[in-house]
């Protein structure tokens, strides 16, 4: 058995595997594959529909919500966010927690100001910033709830004054979250929802119209609310596979549960982590992320050894992303705990055998 | 078996849907799926490599032009092209033939002046506008080389003075073309290359850079040139089913044998719709498409009966769209000549027993 840590695309519930098979080989009983048919065609309208609601049942989602699916992966959103929500002489505030806050934060300065109220940069983003407090005259207050590259997670999200909008690309779905905090939250879906390909966006339907500029119809929000995701040929096979995986979240009990499995899996590796004389984590242990946890060899000669032990244990994907260095293994929903077991088994076994 | 005429998401070859089955259960000999494995691993970054190699070779594309996988389907390219080549006080030239031509054209007026050199508006866009002259004062000449909705299709394309755009989703790869006339093509894969959720474009270098706007990133096509499509995770399965359908056109003899191919089925419903006494094609004869056949009944009561006998034959996908009504019958590359003897004989028989 591969144990797939992959920090995104990442790995899916058996049962998405399975079933995009099945309906590769025939879609609904159509006879027809779901990568040759319509996306008018009425069984891929119940798709939209169900996936639809399953978001809506995961989340607790009231009306006044639109939940849409979008392509182009949450590096268009940062443009989209903006070009939708901000004039060119109105002012959003970001928080700085990454890379991907920080591109959000570029997008976002050719449309309008941003003032950028918290930032860890200057440790490398191992913390999450706090105490801040969100400017009640701006605009919207964007955050990214967890960091894929540096294993951190707002382990709450302020009252916010203004719109909130999350960037939760990382973590959708991976615990229960209170709804109406929320005007918008995005995500692509290759790393908690999905396969590659598709990007969901829940969206409080009175954030909008309230810009001046003329919005390029693909890039308007409202459209696609306004067409149900069909203004153009959606991403079909990419919006089957995830609502197959928000069908698995929910029958295996839903966000809480999900909570319940990621916090096991991750106090099981943050506690060897701790533990191990070898190893050590790179973040603040109270902003420490259950979806990507982020270490280090203390000796950093033993992290090529530890490396090749890896590959043959078949712990796949622990690579840490360059600017961390290391390690980095990622516990999405769907990894089961037997995984984190066998990466705890290995470091064990390392920190004997060194 | 049933006769897959959908217009688009539309039939692939049986070797793309058997690979990517195989794909999904085990990529590359990596025992992941594909759908869960990282777009940086090496063996994803092959396949981008091939589905670039296999676009060269069968359009025999020179230096100087690259090639980019993108999202967001030809609808964010109507947005995308003005965007990177259009200065808000310069003017494009659009070629109006249907619907997508219209949108690219409502699109682009948002990014700088558009001048409609010739339309077939007024006859419901059932022939191709010809004896236009492309002004040479124009930044570029835009077109659209087969309009799904009518049935129409160009068959030749002007010597353009300035960079001829053309969007050839729903003929791309059907036929041979000299890339050189080009300056510029673009498709969304969902009709003769692939599966929804990717959208191919040619682009020949030389014609980027020369506007003064800020673009977004995400739209900003010398972004995915520079980073080979991988700015940020691109649409992983839909590239692969692509490079799967590529490849097979490349093994049935390239885009001369496709033509050939095509020609043969579209010669044979033409015959037959021209044959028959209860049918009518919807087009002018010179400008009919060989990839999406339009026709009607003589008399519109038979249209119900026709369709309940094409449900019989299974028949699959021939309702025409509600702007021309009666049928359209999409021939694409992969869809084998049986599928169309089957219609042609409903047809026959239709017309012995009405």
């Amino acid at each position: 058995m591969i144990h797939n840590f992959s920090a995104g695309p990442a790995i899916l519930p058996p049962s998405a595997i399975k079933g995009s098979i099945e309906a590769i080989q025939n879609f609904a009983g159509t006879g027809l594959s779901i990568l040759e048919i319509s996306h008018r065609s009425k069984q891929f309208e119940a798709v939209i529909e169900e996936s639809i609601q399953l978001v809506k049942e995961l989340y607790q989602i009231p009306d006044g919500y639109s939940i849409v699916f979008l392509q182009g992966g949450a590096s268009l959103q940062f443009d989209m966010i903006p070009m939708n929500l901000l004039n060119e002489n109105e002012t959003a505030a970001y928080l700085n927690t990454g890379v991907w806050a920080n591109r959000a934060i570029k997008e976002a300065k050719l449309f309008g100001n941003v003032n950028i109220i918290a930032s860890s940069e200057d440790k490398n983003f191992n913390f999450i910033p706090k105490g801040y407090t969100i400017p009640s005259d701006a605009k919207y207050f964007h955050c990214t709830s967890n960091n894929t590259i540096y294993g951190t997670q707002m382990q709450s999200f302020p009252n916010s004054p203004i719109p909130l909008i999350c960037d939760m690309s990382s973590d959708i779905f991976s615990r229960p979250i209170d709804i109406n905090q929320f005007d918008m939250i995005y995500a692509g879906a290759q790393k908690n929802m999905g396969p590659a390909g598709v990007t969901l966006a829940i969206i409080k339907n009175d954030i909008l119209g309230k810009v001046t500029r003329k919005i390029p119809t693909m890039l308007n929000y409202q459209v696609h609310i306004d067409n149900g995701s069909m203004y153009n040929t959606p991403s079909v096979f990419a919006i089957y596979v995830s609502m197959l995986t928000l069908k698995w979240v929910k029958e295996m009990g839903g966000t809480a549960a999900m909570e319940k499995r990621n916090t096991e899996k991750a106090n099981l590796l943050y506690a060897e982590i701790d533990r191990n004389s070898l190893f050590k984590g790179t973040c603040e242990v109270e902003d420490r992320s259950k979806m990507n946890v982020c270490f280090v060899c203390n000796n950093a000669e033993h992290e090529e050894k530890f490396t090749q032990l890896a590959k043959e244990k078949q712990l796949s994907g622990i690579k840490g992303h360059r600017s961390v260095g290391g390690f980095r293994a990622s516990l999405y929903n769907a990894l089961p705990l037997e995984s984190v077991q066998a990466l705890v088994d290995a470091m064990q076994q390392f920190e004997k055998n060194i």
